[in-house]
């Protein structure tokens, strides 16, 4: 049974960790804290998840924490704790990981602050200095469908960026094979539900200000981009990413254009995606003539991919759809827990 | 052309009075004011509505005011300003009335400072003590189906809540003609959309927690319910109130439940209510087997009406439908307006 | 291993079904049927609903059936099929029963078909005469909280209405302990998501004539209203019920009021629905000023209640929320099986 | 006073026009027609569209007609009618036209059938051949913002695609002063409500399936992509277009990706679209940092245009927002009306 901590319990992530981790049958919950400024005393985590209340989706005979305390390293040793879900701000995490790791506790964050290689990018992308770079140059990018073995021996995870997760599974495949024309320039137009966004209120995130809209935002600037550009080694200058806020509450779908670097068609496109992912349970290619939407996968784990080539078989738009919270936060941190702890990888997801 | 001033224009009913008047032939807003806390400086308008961007719109060779400043009650007099909207706080509202009608303004009030006659209701339904008893006293309260000989003479109008203008148009005609049976008791159960509200983010108002979702609020303690208990001279103890929010922007549906005096058929009910609302303009009674739904009705002026009675013809279903920030805020403030100066009641409405 | 068939799997509930039972550690899908007319072939299940496509989430090594054949009780026998789900159509549910029980087979069946126990009242409510009278009388109506120790021995249950459980939990306490005054009368209101009005499109159900909307509808004539009497021992002439349709995909809001026959305090009705309801692991009473809000219980398959009393006491509005498609629908059918098979009651779902 | 008919009353265009005309002081509704194969008797309009309801919002004491018949060109002739709109389908239209014409009436054709100047393209795009090639090369392409001075001459007008003016408003200037780069692509992304869709019911647009979900259709086959390659003269090969489906009723929003020619900035590109669009009342160019949402164009007849651009400054993308049923649809029509009968180019709307 491995001992769960999870750090930053009261947001949406933090949620769906625990929804998440109350079915994993290898899994107890020994931990659950908030960075919440305002939380000074433990309190039922029911308080803050409604959703949460009661003691159904228990697994088993084992009992989950479900106080939740103030954020305190402290407690935390092998003796109690197997791992911790960083579900903090980036700083937060970037703080926290080393005393974590220097306890023998293993990490997964699911922050932006261990995903890009190079620690002199955070000040532009993220607004801050990078001091733990030992811990950066150790951690590994926790997309399970590319860097499997790596996770399965990792001490500390970077959990992607869901736009990341959705925009780089539509592409591996064609930039891991040269199929992909870098020069021509990729476009990612992505729309994402608005729990992405997180929980704190905000005027632009009011329910009449979302409703009956939608709007692109933080193009060029997006967080996301440089962990794309690493993962699929592009550059900046002719890689474009726009993120839009949908009116729903969970889910993504990217819809990535490219031109390819030689002429195909159909079939081919599949079959270089099946077997690229053939080995990765949570990742569903389309057959010809259906696209993926965001109702196939919301609630649930996978990666849908699908595919249109245009006449002349040179240009190509690669949909790809996935729950924000499931395989682009919380599922996909408790994938790379059952691939750190040797569990069936799909366990508790589907 | 009638000189109107509106204070509170950057919230959702001030909004609203702000694209109704540009439709208006007969006015011409001369200012536009903010009472919010954080409105140092003035600015354009736009800048808080989107949507009010541009100048189309605007009726005839008029100019409108399109920069609003801080709330300021010094520069207005009768030569510049025949009238003002306070789409302002309760007790904001409450403390500028007396001396905007000293200064021979004539006020339309959107807020609850006025709807009570009983001063001595106040601290209990709105928390504060209320001061302004003689403008109390002289207030008309604004629903036009009602009271239109009033209004049109009225120097201060107590434009009706959201809630309360579909739920007391509703009975209405039972309670005047003795239809309605006080002791069995009355139930109203409210739908609104979330532009009731107002436009302050707030957890319970956060996209995520309104979307694909339905709560009651506020049970047996909302603040309309006095003011339709005094218009249809009810007493408390057989009314019963509930609000719910919907996952929309726009609009209520009440469905009032009630039992009535006599026996009788619907027919009798819908010449009833014919009859009563013969001389309204925008009261719409729906035909035998229809009932009124929100969408018949957001974004017009209207209040639809509709019945369904069980087979006893005792037990009377009526559903009421309006548009909060039409009928229910904005748009019956300029159906007083209509009546106040003297305009065809629906002008610029419907 | 249970070995289950479901008919009418093309269905939302079919679909529900085959999600949980996907889950289900001890059953296992033997049989997947549709009762539509335009199905000649069997098919993938995937076709129809895309959120199944793919293998996760299938328990252990157990390989469920994923085709979908044309409904044919021909091939189902103890020896492949120990229990069989009826997501179908009222009459085609009436005309099978018989036969599957003559074969040994337990049902449980999601229609209407066997939930009241007057024949005679089929073809007012159903609008079809009842020719299966001894299956009637011999089927238990499967409300878990109410009625488990006849589940376990059932060999035909019908699973409730999705309203009207919604509605019999919220009143069973009062009603079975005397506190109910039937003379007063009681008024449910209830606010439901589309999908419990099924997938068959309709100009009603198009997505513009529901999405920012709100209507009642089947006022004084819904046919969940003949088994909440019955369930009750309520008479029709004292009880209302009025169904609305919600801009949301999932879920039910039953705003209840009644009258007591005592003047009462809130912790005594709380303790009252502890009591009644302490046996059941899936109800959730809330504590005093909260209420059931839908989001609380979508996608999983609790009912949760909670209470606000008027002054006098004697006015009581109960709030009952609930997933129609989870405990309203194929949940609460999941729930009966764990009871009929020995699983521990709440097993796959929560 | 322009004497208008309206074919093609009960879609959802229709519905607009009437409800825009019925707010024209010019403009007196002299027919309402509808072309659907199960209307076979007159009936009053509001049938169709309750939110129709009522007389008010009647202009002056012109009386509208409100009776709808069955499409039937006999009794339109110039002593009754002076324009029709036909919101009829595509093969409807084309049939109609030349009839109409020969009699001295004025058309506006809100279908496709008279948007290609090239009849030879009809088959591929519209799946029917086209035999009306004589009005075809009369027709004017009703985008105002770019045709006003053929437009007010025009006895026949082809109201231009949704779609299609949201991504020609966007591209126009550029592509007119040499600043598109050609070579490079262009990539538009567009996202539209569902009242585009029209309002025949259909599995994939049960509110359902279209909540909480998004998903995209008709790539690289979309009807609106040869109107604007025509009117943006712009290769096929060159040129991708992916419409999306939002769960909204109401709004377009187009993200447009392009290469520029030359290295820019954001003042000059505005400059560009400010000089461009100088003339057209209805378009509002947004300033740095802010860009277009669907919330700011709803229920308006605006086309909200605004910029970003990457730090090369050779990557431009251009956001626009619309409402498809106003400037997309019914609003452009009357504009369209409006240049044609003399009136100011924005009358009854905006």
């Amino acid at each position: 049974m491995v001992r769960v901590a999870v750090a930053g319990a009261t947001g949406y992530a933090g949620r769906e960790l625990i929804a998440v981790l109350r079915r994993h049958p290898g899994a107890r919950i020994a931990r659950l804290m908030s960075s919440g400024r305002s939380v000074k005393e433990p309190f039922p985590i029911e308080q803050s998840h409604t959703s949460l209340r009661g003691a159904a989706g228990q697994s088993g005979t084992e009992r989950h924490e479900t106080w939740c305390t103030p954020l305190d390293l402290d407690g935390l040793t092998p003796s109690n704790v197997d791992l911790i879900f960083l579900a903090t701000p980036h700083e937060t995490s970037e703080s926290c990981a080393a005393t974590l790791l220097d306890r023998g506790l293993r990490v997964i964050d699911l922050s932006g602050a261990f995903r890009l290689k190079d620690a002199s990018a955070y000040p532009r992308w993220y607004g801050f200095e990078h001091h733990s770079r030992k811990e950066l140059a150790e951690a590994v990018y926790g997309l399970t469908e590319l860097n499997a073995a790596a996770i399965r021996e990792a001490r500390l995870v970077a959990n992607p960026g869901c736009y990341a997760t959705s925009v780089i599974l539509a592409l591996a495949p064609l930039a891991r094979h040269g199929w992909l024309d870098r020069e021509a320039g990729v476009v990612c137009d992505s729309k994402s539900g608005v729990s992405g966004a997180g929980r704190a209120p905000s005027e632009k995130l009011h329910f009449t200000e979302v409703n009956e809209n939608c709007r692109a935002y933080g193009l060029f600037t997006h967080r996301h981009v440089p962990e794309m550009l690493q993962a699929l080694e592009l550059e900046e200058e002719g890689f474009t990413f726009t993120p839009h806020l949908l009116p729903i509450t969970r889910g993504i779908l990217s819809t990535v254009y490219v031109h390819l670097t030689r002429r195909t068609n159909w079939d081919e496109i599949a079959s270089l995606y099946r077997d690229f992912y053939g080995h990765a349970p949570l990742v569903r290619i389309y057959p010809e003539g259906s696209l993926p939407e965001i109702l196939a996968v919301a609630h649930t784990n996978y990666t849908d991919l699908g595919f249109a080539l245009d006449r002349t078989g040179r240009r190509l738009v690669v949909v790809a759809a996935l729950d924000n919270l499931g395989k682009g936060a919380a599922g996909q941190a408790v994938e790379n827990m059952n691939l750190m702890f040797g569990f069936p990888w799909e366990t508790a997801l589907g």
